[in-house]
């Protein structure tokens, strides 16, 4: 890879989500030669991936082009690029458009969808953990509806508007309460030759309650305000398989559907060379010191989703989110500087900011460290501090623009079939 | 095809264009039933179409829901269908989800790409009259500045950074003012490890002028503001190939460039079993009369771009362009009811409102009927016109946010590679 070696210790990162950007914008007026490799072009701001796939949101308006956050910085790289191996041995990753050599390295890769061995599943079910995802289950939505009104079977009429998703985290349940609210607002309006009202969204989990990071008084308000909004909520329910056609679970309870969206869970996006058994622990993860250190390297680190931070709050690491991932990318910052000139690191300390989860209009819960509340305010809330956290003003007042339009007119504009998903699947 | 049959008329649409949208707002509230064909879900604003291919602007909002344009009118219908064929003996349509009877047809299927018949030019060059071809546009342009980073090999690195333009039409000249604004502005910025100043963009027109359609004066204003931003005018030159890599004309010049814009001409988009020769002008447009009837029947109409009305000041058929679409959309709407209750229809006459092009940030012309001008003010016209003819509050604001943060800060934001296009060739 065509990158002149300077003066300056060259630091790669691998990943430009929440993790990566935050540690490049910390580096970025040291003296320090910064590489990020990212596959895509493009920052992702994952939480509002959901409103792209049910029209809410354009997609361009939730994604940053990664050169533009970095521009300003001296000593900054970016390369479009797939990393295939990491050489520990050499100090060399090996990507699709050559090898580079570093001298500092952070795996911050993120994690994909984890289906649990279960190939079949992942085979006809939807996955919403990138941009394209999200755009391909857009369209498979409204495709569904399309088909609906073409068919005189019934039984395929109803599996093309019903909707089940595995999984009672917060993507699942927002993406449930969006499902509901279009099924109320808009379906009525765009398909009047079609009865809507048979269109059912199921939300199963495995375990007790939805939301299962979050208090109980949220969860118990989620709950409540799914079923308000007409979402049926399966609880203590395992979904066992889906041939394309039906849900099987553990239980007796099966569905017909055409639409099954996976949020049960998510893994560690390992890279090859830096994936040994005695490094990863459940789920997929890069088990890291408190300095985001990867067991037995110096100077090899992760950061984000991919790395596992045993903390006694977090015995199995810190949760898969934001927050933590921001942390430890502006933290490793300043540890890898202290490194650099040989000077103590600092533990990774934790502030919990609290968590949030928007269920529909007016309807949000949130848990902060001293003050949980559910309800208008919430919904206020979540979506000051969604807008706050986007990257770019630009996509800011496109965000704004469009949820203070959504709300006014109870809608969702980019119903937009533009690639369409089944034809792809087709051809 | 699963469409009640009432006791009111049956009017066919296909094709939900400017055409076919204004006809069917025309129909919604009378005593007709009114069943709308496209093989999209949305209605594209083509004007703009050339600010999705350049970052300028997210396609969904240049794009708008065709059910959500119509859902206030009841006996309305509209189908996702590819249309196969029209039996115009036994009056139905043909389409990929099943058969249609008709009363009424109406063609609005608009216009291709005209490569003139070659097939190697087609094969290797861009398009730009959907959204999925403006995105893919869109993602080549990045992928390609993200490959000349990678090369060594400096011829290799100038075509990839060259970029031309076939036609000088309003689509090949806004594309080229766009493009010189990105190399001017933004790419300098966005790679600073490589020498933009290299870029190169033609444009190449096979007659002595660009805007050919428009008055000298704008034409010769656009040439001076193309020059100004640098843009390569070639006149006069033909391109005859493209093989991926070399563009070679009917002159000695060759041009290396790893992208290719074809924006020099279109063609009526006729459809199987009302395509006989005889049928069809030069331009493949279906031959109609004054009421827009179709050669030869009294109930098979063809509005926009694929109707080729011949009159005294377009003896080759109207423009194909969206206000003749309109027009004919909108009187026909007129004209069907008077058929259908027998009273004589009024011949098509045409508004001539002008025409317009922007050739970047302060600089676009305006012929008016009386009036030409050209500059600041007339960009400001040009960015109010296509903000008004844009249809959907939703949309205006979001656009009107774009093209305000855009000027301000001498940007486009939109430089994602969503679905990358080389890949996708490669796959």
């Amino acid at each position: 890879m065509n990158i002149p070696r300077t003066s300056f210790p060259r630091i790669v990162i691998i990943g430009g989500g929440f993790a990566g950007v935050a540690l490049a914008k910390k580096l970025s007026k040291q003296e320090v030669q910064v590489v990020l490799l990212d596959k895509n072009n493009y920052h992702t701001f994952q939480p509002l991936l959901y409103q792209v796939s049910t029209g809410g949101l354009e997609p361009d308006s939730i994604a940053y082009p990664i050169r533009k956050i970095l521009k300003d910085f001296p000593n900054f790289y970016f390369r479009l690029a797939d990393v295939e191996e990491i050489d520990t041995q050499k100090n060399k990753v090996k990507t699709n458009i050559g090898n580079l050599k570093f001298d500092y390295l952070v795996v911050a890769s993120g994690s994909t969808t984890n289906f649990f061995g279960n190939t079949e599943v992942e085979r006809h079910s939807m996955a919403m953990k990138t941009i394209p995802q999200s755009l391909d289950l857009r369209s498979l939505i409204l495709e569904n509806f399309e088909d609906a009104l073409l068919t005189s079977d019934l039984n395929e009429r109803n599996a093309l508007m019903n909707f089940v998703i595995v999984g009672g985290g917060p993507t699942g349940v927002e993406l449930a309460g969006a499902l509901a609210e279009i099924k109320k607002g808009i379906l009525p309006k765009d398909y009047p030759d079609l009865d809507t009202r048979l269109a059912q969204i199921h939300i199963v989990q495995s375990s007790n309650c939805i939301l299962k990071g979050m208090s109980a008084q949220a969860s118990a308000k989620a709950e409540d305000f799914l079923e308000k909004l007409g979402v049926n909520v399966w609880k203590n329910v395992r979904v066992t398989n889906y041939d394309g056609k039906t849900v099987t679970t553990n239980t007796d309870l099966t569905f017909e559907t055409a639409t099954l969206v996976w949020a049960a869970g998510v893994k560690g996006a390992t890279i090859k060379g830096l994936d040994a058994q005695d490094l990863v622990s459940r789920g997929n993860r890069l088990l890291v010191n408190e300095f985001n250190q990867v067991k037995g390297y110096n100077h090899i680190f992760a950061i984000g989703d991919i790395a596992c931070l045993v903390s006694d709050e977090f015995p199995h690491g810190f949760p898969m989110m934001a927050q933590p991932a921001i942390q430890q990318g502006d933290q490793l910052g300043d540890n890898i500087l202290k490194l650099i000139e040989n000077q103590h690191m600092e533990p990774f300390s934790y502030t919990d900011k609290g968590a949030m989860a928007t269920i529909g209009r007016n309807k949000a819960v949130v848990d902060l460290k001293r003050w949980k509340f559910q309800g208008v305010f919430a919904w206020y809330v979540w979506m000051f501090v969604h807008l706050f956290f986007l990257i770019g003003f630009r996509n800011r007042m496109v965000v704004f623009v469009n949820w203070v339009y959504n709300y006014v007119r109870f809608d969702r504009e980019a119903r937009l079939i533009i690639r369409p998903f089944k034809n792809k699947h087709k051809v």
